[in-house]
């Protein structure tokens, strides 16, 4: 049995059966060096692996995610699947979560696991992905307990103008002066809905879309906090989806401000036409 | 001059005026030692107060503060107070809470500063302190962005009797069962308002009294954790109200879930009355 092949197992499971899991994660992104496994970085996605090999006691769980997040973002609604033999689901019956919970890191939870269709595909399968990054400008800095999530702006921000400027952002658009170049990959997106709050000196932006290029959130909330700080006027941010490359003026925000809140799928039924449609999409 | 008398650089100033500074602090208690100064420890006084002969350019400032909290407890609404030289203060202006955003640690901030009458007392003209003690109850662990202000409850939680048991705690009562001894300290308190929520998974213990003695918050919440379990009945932490000294029946709930939100003074027309009436009580 290959190491390389995770579902080795599972296929040779004796009962034949294989069923497919959902997960939902939250983690504190700060002392991972992101989602995706990489070769001697402590990594979510490994973390969570090896604790699946671990309590259902298989040779290898390859987990699918809705968002790969950078080194350092944070989630609280993070979905992901995998596939296992049902024997080794049965074995634990509902336990998973609660042994989970024992195995892993407080940095990082695993709130819920359950069967879900054949066809439900974390990252796929999801009609759109929201992300908010919370940012304080009061002079005093951030307050302490929020600190690991919440970014500290040393200047006041108008919030009316960035969210206006954010208004403008929304759309099916080429985000690709956003967007970390990785080949292959399109920078065609539709932003659904993007906002931007104040709460006393808490400013939240939330942005929501069917998908996010490679530090596309962040370049945005760069973008916006240039607008914010009167740097640059209300259309500049637009202004960039005309660009056909990376733009070098857009700062990318701290990872440490933004997080993963919430990934929504289409009912059962709809679950095996969404992946369809997405993967034409995406090639 | 000596270092034992912080208060004798103000008494020396050539103007002889001195002003009364107001601090509002919030911190991250889990690196400190708690508040109070204590030799090779780091606690928040010794912070702030080194900050304040840093900033301020005086040989000391001895903060005198509303709540002096334990190891690991945190603090959002902490307020202390300090005198220093009319000269020392307008050179600095309203900068002093950017400077000290400067330099303390992001584990600790001095949210706003100002002069107060010479009447105002951080301790003794308090009306009120307030706690919240939070708690999750979720099986799968608190999540990890909050972990470090929030409990993690193994076994659910019936919020709705614990909050009937706090009820039956509100009162003037001597609180001994739930204090830790100090010499020539009353225990006597009036607990003012005493509520447990549930909002999802979480758990919120909100306590106000005119004061509260050593690890009081922490055993009522104990107690009250007891009683959510079903170890106990709704009138067990009531009939303790009765003990004449420290019950070992109370479990003191872990630091880490414990912040100080609000602190409460009269309006300053009523300061001086306040501060003679509370030291008279006390003593």
């Amino acid at each position: 049995m290959s190491e390389a092949d995770p579902h080795a197992r599972v296929r040779l499971d004796m009962s034949g059966e294989v069923v497919r899991v959902r997960l939902d994660i939250s983690y504190d992104g700060s002392d991972f060096a992101g989602w995706a496994t990489q070769p001697g970085q402590r990594t979510v996605q490994a973390t969570i692996e090896d604790a699946l090999r671990m309590v259902l006691r298989v040779d290898g769980a390859a987990l699918t995610v809705a968002g790969r997040t950078d080194a350092g973002v944070h989630a609280t609604g993070q979905v992901a699947h995998f596939d296992v033999s049902m024997s080794a689901w049965e074995a634990l019956g509902t336990t998973l979560v609660r042994r989970l919970a024992g195995v892993l890191h407080p940095d990082v939870r695993v709130h819920e696991a359950r069967i879900v269709p054949a066809e439900f595909d974390a990252r796929f399968g999801a009609l759109w992905r929201r992300y908010v990054y919370c940012i304080s400008d009061r002079e005093s800095g951030v307050d302490p307990l929020t600190r690991g999530f919440v970014l500290s702006w040393p200047r006041p921000l108008d919030v009316e103008t960035m969210n206006a400027a954010a208004q403008r952002l929304v759309g099916l658009h080429d985000y690709v002066a956003f967007c970390r170049w990785r080949e292959g990959a399109t920078t065609i997106r539709t932003v659904q809905e993007f906002t931007v709050r104040r709460e006393q000196d808490l400013v939240t932006c939330s942005v929501r879309a069917d998908a996010f290029c490679h530090s596309m959130v962040r370049s945005l909330v760069g973008s916006l906090l240039a607008v914010g700080e009167g740097r640059h006027d209300v259309d500049w941010p637009a202004s960039l989806l005309l660009a056909t490359s990376r733009s070098d003026h857009v700062a990318v925000a701290p990872a440490h401000g933004l997080t993963l809140v919430e990934v929504r799928y289409p009912p059962d039924d709809e679950l095996a036409a969404r992946t369809e449609q997405t993967r034409a999409r995406r090639t």
